[in-house]
């Protein structure tokens, strides 16, 4: 018997039928002596929906009542889907945050997980309930609804898996795994059978809406095995675990890319102590994030500094750098929103040299020019211009050998 | 300074206009130096949808998740109040019922408020702050969200106020006050100024809708003053209070009618100890309402009994009671839909006779018959065919001098 917590998505639970098709397949599991958690996120649209309703009130609304209104939507889901259970002869109980006693920080719309006690869940557990906890919402120390952030759901799976100390945390979805690449670009791409959270952690950053990067960050501190899988079908997924010694036998196990970073270069910024600081100070202000940052070795003086910002971001980043150049002295600003970042992934790069330089290769070969380069242990990204996307991911895929399996050599 | 309770029923926070319309007339008050506590129920038509998406899942939905689901509908609504005042620069907070300490009974769907702790409520009008509380809702002794039937709001209200010791509880809704009767039939009808607990008891028992029948319970009990009043004016509406001398000088103060109910009637049914309880034991069972019940003195050993039921039980009704009527030996079972029941009410009954003659009179004048009769201390109702309905109220309005001041003199 294995204690399980389950995570459906919104797209899983988006109406009455797709909710008795999750009901069935968790009774599925039960009856075959398990004992289910199940964390549900809103029904797909909803969330949407308030957010609509918040700002019609307001521009920005109060965050902590945004918070009050946002829970609603895990709160219909679990009732829904306890009704569903009881409806089908077995016993089922929805608990809130506050019920399920998840305790957060006081971060209204982006929390913090500080404890959980679980004395209700097991007590809920041992008369032999099926539980189902509203994900995406705590309770903070006044007493008030906290809310996790997007995604958060995955979150409280995790979370509740690790003060469980449940045997797996499933996060069922509408993909069945984690791919080497984007099975839509590149038909080669590869369902894998087991990621590390370290390179997991790098695909969530680079943008992979799988699973969001808090979670994977609580799953790899609490050492918590993630099984990503389709809530459609009953096909093994994507383990996340630990770093194994066979994942290191390969160099890169990912290629990952992002259109939706735009780069703004500032060209013959003079060189002095500080300008960095003075140049990112009125974008950060702005709440614009900036991803990549790179500055060329200066000459003459001055320095050329080029960046990248989510492209909705690009105009009003545009704006408040040609602000601060004319302010600094620097010669001009120019930016292009038509670029894509292309990364390679792979916790093999820590042991195998000549990662970066076989990228860059296959790139030339392909006549893609680079202008902009970030590594980090664990990662290669390039910026490149975006209509060779698809063609540089296809590239790296083949080169690197991603369609066989992480077992073999490469 | 007063401290004022107004609860607004789902037709007043309908949508984002009228939640802003209902913030800045809180906001109105508040400014006049009262200390303001808004309960709020769901917007229009939010519940009927979600009962609408239980009813999919479950033909019988669970109790205890069907209260998880419903209490969302008035969680939204306070989150957006709380926010359009805080937009409109006034500081508050939403209270859902499990963090205004709501507690009640265990009974899923129609659970009664057992105590009320305000610590919570009284710190944050201490802060300066206007309060809003999802009515309709608390938390029963297991930490479970409850709720308390339709209409709910009306009692959360009335209770806050009796626990906070407010110094009115105002129900804001779509009319302007208690009407001498239903001025959609009667032009002459009068708004009342001023109406006791006893006289609302027996109206809101034969239908009236515009107060919850418990709340007024509640309000008798702790002596809570009531105000009826619009929401879309600032007109004084309709106090319901402890009776008065004043109150009984009139013999009726209101006629009432309704059209929702059907009458059956079992002829000669043997008259024997016991033979009313196997008659509607088969009728309670199925859940079905009895109103007025008459049985007229056996002569030859068999008596007729007439009861109403509401119009949507009729048929059953009919079938259920033609079976047991074989099996007792009843002549027969025969059922009118088109009957209305007539009543007047007063207070002042107790202290003048006759009100019972003069309105058989009344009905006489018109060559209206009556077929079924039933008294209280202070209600008589007549049922007579329900096309004479309109005339019927008229009448007894006009005879009864309701058109005239209470303090008048009938």
């Amino acid at each position: 018997m294995a204690l399980i917590v389950q995570k459906y998505g919104g797209s899983s639970v988006g109406n009455i039928d797709k909710i008795n098709a999750v009901a069935k397949r968790v009774i599925d599991y039960y009856r075959q002596g398990n004992q289910m958690v199940i964390v549900l996120s809103a029904m797909e649209g909803q969330t949407d929906g308030l957010i609509k309703m918040a700002h019609e009130i307001a521009d920005n609304p109060d965050p902590r009542e945004l918070d009050v209104l946002m829970s609603t939507g895990e709160q219909i889901s679990v009732a829904l889907f306890a009704m569903a259970v009881k409806a089908m002869g077995y016993d089922a109980r929805s608990l809130l945050g506050f019920q399920a006693a998840i305790h957060t920080s006081r971060m209204y719309g982006k929390a913090r997980i500080h404890t959980i006690d679980t004395d209700r869940i097991t007590n809920e557990l041992k008369k032999q309930r099926i539980i189902t906890v509203a994900g995406f919402q705590g309770l903070d120390d006044h007493g008030d609804i906290t809310t996790l952030g997007r995604g958060g759901s995955d979150t409280t799976a995790v979370a509740l898996a690790a003060a469980l100390n449940a045997d797996v945390c499933e996060i069922l979805t509408d993909v069945n795994g984690i791919y080497t690449t984007d099975p839509g670009i590149c038909p080669k791409a590869r369902k894998m059978d087991i990621i590390s959270y370290e390179e997991m952690l790098e695909m969530a950053s680079l943008g992979a809406k799988v699973l969001e990067i808090r979670s994977v960050e609580f799953a790899k501190k609490y050492n918590v095995p993630i099984h990503v899988r389709s809530s459609f079908t009953r096909e093994r997924g994507t383990m996340v675990v630990s770093e194994t010694k066979d994942m290191e036998k390969v160099m890169v196990s990912n290629v990952a890319y992002n259109k939706n970073e735009a780069r703004v270069t500032i060209k013959k910024v003079p060189d002095q102590p500080g300008t960095a600081a003075r140049v990112f100070k009125p974008v950060l202000e702005s709440g614009i994030v900036v991803d990549m940052i790179v500055q060329n070795t200066s000459e003459d003086g001055t320095t050329d500094l080029t960046f990248t910002v989510p492209k909705a971001d690009f105009y009003k980043t545009m704006k408040l750098v040609s602000d601060v150049a004319r302010k600094i002295g620097a010669e001009k600003v120019s930016g292009d929103e038509n670029i894509a970042k292309i990364s390679v992934i792979g916790v093999g790069m820590r042991s195998h040299a000549g990662v970066a330089q076989k990228m860059f290769e296959v790139l030339a070969e392909h006549n893609i020019n680079i202008t902009m380069i970030s590594t980090s242990e664990i990662k290669v990204s390039c910026v490149i211009d975006e209509k060779y996307t698809e063609l540089a991911v296809r590239a790296l895929h083949e080169a690197f050998g991603l369609e066989n399996d992480r077992k073999n050599d490469q």
